[in-house]
Order: structure tokens, then sequence, then C-alpha cells
């Protein structure tokens, strides 16, 4: 029994759940950290051990365009290569897909906010896609020559096996918060069609690349729409996927995105695992393990941290710049409920100092400080389900 | 007894000795690890401790402009500030005043190479002075805000002791290997009267600051003339210092610097410690040891492992550059007998896609490399020297 339901809390989607994977146990709810080229930016492996950091997603687009899958493969897969030997997961490369297509077009990322008396998406001007979709799949550009590349759902199911994550998703169309209803379900019906394909594929592939324990998810996918949703929801759990990640366009606001959820989940098997991709506010993954949501992955712990953001639950709005010259002379640890290696040793005067001289240590220091956020807030949900509580967000 | 010399090689003045200060022992010969704002680029202090690293060296200039002195003495000093609290050294900006000025006028750094048929410096077209000379001290440029700043042996000394290093440097007049003889004797003259204001003002601020403990080194200049660095060395000596650092030009070539050393290094009392300014090859710091010489601090092993230059001395010069392609599917560690946790853990093949992909974690993982490298490099010549060999680079 790969996944395995711990606890529900009665009257709610919420649950707590374990993992199992061939790399090791993943308890669930928990956040995925991001490692796209197969490295958490500015932090090593023996980090994110120290941190409980449980398991890491790698892009699929990025690693074929570099170093490449064979290359990734003949050194002992994404386990063997990056010397993370804990679970991992790939992306399909359906996102960038959205980011370098239609999401540079419309100019809009995951959630699109809307400004007020504004229904339409502020063009980028210089928002030309870098993509063409076909039915066959999608020539996309590489982003270190320029060169094409043609993805479809059997090439992407190909280099998956040969990066060999214990979790990998089919490649998907991510639709716009600008797109409309139809082109929505055009989209999404050709996803279910990918969808199909790369279960195929993935079946024919088996003994391909270094780990024979591969499981591949389903992505749901239907925008803001509940019809779309709902149907999007159904189709992929049919096909059998031992879990499901929903992706794609979440709307233009929080509760658009919490709808979505509402929609989908109690449209997928209770006991498979379900995880959002790319959500990672603490608000969002508190609102969206409330309706079942096992897992999360998202850049912006380790890209605020970059940006001075340190996350603190004491603090407004959960974080405090640290560039702030509030901090020049403040001899407390980021935040004194820490028990991560920055709080430990450094005070806030020493790493405003280190950001505004612009040291690399700091990077470092700061990526280590959400992580290590980020483990115990998910621990803390966690706590919570185990008591059988939901759990809400301090105000 | 702050330094005692634990054993001598006959017949040189190779010595394995033991530097006391009140945050630890350093047993010499030592590498100083460069902190040039108060941290060693891309590490962590808990990295460094791991290593083996014994001291480190800031640079007074550097921090003068930012935090400034004031603040880092509030927060504890340098050993407060940063979390390091081992050994400290600052150096005096002098050589800013150097690089800033001179140097930068004659588009040279602290050796000069003579390219074949030129006995001139190359002058950088756009080098113009930042530095303006006086007797009463120096005026220098900030580099933060181009804001003058004046240093005199007074004002540096009054930096130093609010920043608290265990191991401070007086205030000199580093001299171009171009200056002539007759300049660079009148720069010694006046670094003289410089010491003996540095040594006035430094008995004068006992109990400014937060380190009790601390010590002010003599800096011996002349360049690269035999009777200037004679003269130097004798009356620097002459005013009582308990170190030496031996600074400023160091000639054209490696042989005018081991020339420099074998002038200077009899006229200084041997049961006093005697440190390198910025000099950090291995093949120099051998001959450097083999002359006599304690304590090295160099930025180059922390720079070039940023650059990709990695330490191994099974590789032709001693390093192999891990950006080469030939990297690119090479399973084996950098160095296979490096005990470092980057060659425990990570192959060259990922590590050249990581400074390929401009991961920030590569820097760290590369530092940490390069500098338990120079740890153990010292560990090896000081046990050549308890065993009354002198160090000999394998050829």
């Amino acid at each position: 029994m790969p996944f395995e339901v711990v606890r529900e809390v009665p009257g709610s989607e919420a649950r707590l759940g374990c993992l199992r994977t061939a790399h090791g146990a993943v308890e669930t709810p928990t956040f995925v950290a991001v490692a796209t080229r197969g490295a958490v930016r500015a932090v090593a492996m023996e980090d994110l051990e120290a941190l409980g950091v449980q398991i890491l997603i790698a892009n699929t687009y990025h690693l074929a365009v570099r170093p490449g899958p064979e290359l990734v493969a003949e050194l002992g897969g994404l386990h063997g290569f990056t010397g993370w030997r804990g679970p991992w997961m790939t992306d399909s490369g359906g996102f960038q897909v959205f980011s370098l297509g239609a999401g540079k077009v419309h100019g809009v990322g995951k959630i699109a906010s809307i400004f007020p008396g504004e229904d339409r998406p502020r063009r980028d001007p210089a928002g030309v896609s870098l993509v063409e979709l076909t039915e066959e799949g999608v020539w996309i550009r590489s982003v270190l020559d320029g060169r094409r590349l043609f993805f479809s759902p059997e090439e992407v199911i190909r280099i998956e096996r040969l990066l060999g994550a214990d979790i990998v998703l089919p490649l998907d169309e991510c639709t716009s918060p600008f797109h409309d209803e139809a082109y929505t379900r055009r989209a999404m019906e050709r996803t279910h069609r990918w969808a199909e394909r790369a279960l195929s594929a993935f079946e024919g592939t088996r003994g391909l690349g270094p780990n024979p324990h591969q499981e591949l998810w389903g992505i749901v996918q239907g925008g803001a729409y509940e019809e779309l949703r709902r149907a999007s929801a159904r189709t992929i759990a049919g096909l059998g996927f031992p879990g499901f990640a929903i992706g794609g366009s979440l709307g233009r606001s929080k509760e658009d995105m919490y709808r979505v959820l509402e929609w989908t989940v109690p449209e997928l098997p209770r006991d498979k695992p379900r995880h959002l991709l790319g959500i990672g506010t603490l608000e969002d993954i508190v609102e969206a393990v409330r309706r079942g949501m096992d897992l999360f992955d998202c850049a912006a712990p380790t890209r605020l941290a970059r940006n001075g953001a340190l996350l603190a639950l004491s603090e407004p709005g959960f974080r405090l710049n640290i560039d702030n010259a509030r901090f020049r002379r403040d001899e407390r640890p980021v935040d004194e409920a820490c028990d991560c290696p920055t709080c430990r040793r450094y005070s806030r005067a020493f790493l405003h100092h280190l950001l505004r001289a612009g040291e690399l240590a700091y990077f470092r220091l700061a990526t280590v400080h959400n992580l290590r956020f980020m483990v115990r807030f998910m621990g803390w949900i966690r706590a919570e389900l185990a008591a059988g509580r939901l759990p809400e967000l301090p105000r």
C-alpha cells in the first residue's frame, strides 16, 4: 500500500497520511522542496536532510535541456546524480508550456490578480509565445540556446524514466486564467488524451531507466470552471492513476482556488494522494489541507529567502524583510521560536549586513531558515490533524 | 607566552609553532581564511569549524565603510557580530590604500608580472587614484557611495579596537613594484612613523572596544630592495611588536618574493610569529614556510573555487577546472584523497552541472572543498616540520 490515510478529520476532506516510495516514506501533508535543475537553490543535500525536508521535485523540461536525461540516467538517475537519496518527483514541463506560452502572452502567473475594473489580462507587449501546441505534442524553445525541442506525452515519459524520480507527472496543458471556457475545455480534453498516451507510454517503458519503482500520477485540469474541473477529476480518476495532482489555472483569486479544490477533491478517490502543483503560501497551504490536499511544491519559500523575506509566524504577514534598516542593530535571531542553524547562531543584524553586502553566505543562511520554517509548519499541520483538528492560521 | 616555537628545522628558518589568543590557539604554519566583510564568501561559520579552519581575517576598511565599527562593537565585536568565536585578525586597510591608489594607477597587483621586454607598468588608462596620501594619513573614497574617508594610524587603531579582533595591524603604505627605490624609501619611512603612532594609539586606547586581549603586530615594508627590507625589519622589530607581518610589494616575480623573505626574516626575532600578507598559492606557501613564515592569508582558494578551479594535489597545476566539458560525465569526486563533505557526496559531473546551471549551491560546495584542501595542506606542512623535514611540493 504505497499511500495510507492515517487519520481523517471528521466533517472535512482533511487527512494525515503516509506515502511510501522506494527511497523512503513521506508523512503528509508535506512541503515538497523545489529543485528545478536537481538542486535546491543555495543549499546542499546534507542541509536538506538536517532540516527534515522529506521530498524534492525537479523539472523535466529544465533537466532535458541540461544536462540531458541520458547523462542523468548514466550517472544513476536523479538519486545517483544529485546525491539526494530520498524521494524525488519530476514535474512534466507542462507548466513551462504555460509560462513560456500563454502565460507570457497574457502576462499572468498561476493565479491572476485582477486589478479593479479590469477583467482582461494586462498584455505584456513583449509577450511572444515560445511554444507551439499541437495534438501530437508541444514545440518549445530551449531557454539555453533557442533550439526547438519537441515534447510529446511519450517523450516526456521517456525522459522521466531516464531521470528516475519516484513520482512522475504526465505532460499537460496549463491554461491561463484569461482563457475562456471553450478554450479551457478543448485544452482539458487534449490533456486527457495526453494522460492516456502517457499511461500507455509508461507501461510500454517498464524497465527503462534507473528506478523500477516509479509511479505516474494523473493531473487534473479544467481552469476555474466547475463543470470542467469535476469532469476532469472524474476522467483522470477513471484512468486508474495511483495519485493525482491538481494543475493549471486556479482562477483569479484565492477564493477561486479554494472553490477549485472544493469541486475537484470530492471527485478523487479518498485512498490516493493529492498534490497541489506550485502553491505554497502559508494561508493557501492551510486552506488546501482543510480541503483535502496532501502535497505542495512551491519555489516561494526559497525565493523569498533570497529576496530578504524570512518567515516567522510572529511577524505581520508571517515574514520579516531582513533588508529593512530597522534590523541593522537587532541582536535577536530571525525567529526566537526557530531551531534552525541560522537562528541558533546569527543575529538579524548580521543577516542584514550580509544581504546588504551581497555576501553569498547570506543566501544559504536565509534559505536554511525558510526551509526549516516550512518543515516545522507542515509538522504543526500534521500534529493538528493527528489531534483531530483542522489547522487554522494565527491572525 | 602567546607564541611558542614548538620545533625548528635545523639549517633553516622553518618552524612549527603555536599561537595563543583569547579566543583559542592556532597551530602554525596556518592558512588564515579571508572574511573581508566579516564572512568567508559562500560558507557559514559552522562550515569553517567543521573544516578545521583556525583563524579568520577581516578588513578594517571594508567594515568601516559598512556596517561601521560602532555598530560592530555594540553587537559584541567581530566575535559577537559574526558568530565566529575563534581567533580573528583585522588587516588595516593599508592594502586598499594601494589597490585603490598606486595599484590602480600602475595597473598592478601585489606581485607584478613583467611581460618580456617591458620594464614599466602597463598603465591602466582608467587608472585614476581614489586615494590621497599625506603625512597625517590617507583620504580614501568609500567603495559604497564615493564619500571621502580619512584614515590616520590613530583612526585605524580606534576602528580596530571597536572591531575587537585578536590580532590587529597598523595602517601602512603598500608600494607598487613600479615605484623606484627613492619613493619606496620615503613610503617606508612614513610607514615606520605611522607604526610608532599606531603603537601609541594602541596603548592610549586600552579598554576601548569589546576585546581586552588584542595584540598589535608590526608591518615590514621596503619593496623589493634589500637595503630597505633589512632596515624596515630592524626598525619595526625594534619597536617591540609581539608579532610581524610582511606587506607591500614583493617584487616582480616569485624569485623576488623569496629573496624579500630571505632578507627580512633573519632581521626579525625568532620567538615572534610572522605573517605573510595576501600570499597563498601552494608553491608560495611552501617556499615561504621554508623561509620562516608562520601565517598566510589569501583570497585565492575561495575565489578560485567560485571560478571553477578546485584544488587537488594529483592534478596538473594542483587544480582542475570543473567547468571543463571533460567532467560532464565524470562520476569521481573532485579528489579521491579528500575527506570534505563535497568529495564524500558529489561527483565532478554534478558540480560541473551546478556551475554550468549557475546554481548558488555550487559556490558553497566548491568553497568547502578548497578550504578543506588548504586545511589539510597546512596540516601536511606541519607534519613535515614536526618530523624535522622541510616541506616540498610534489612535482
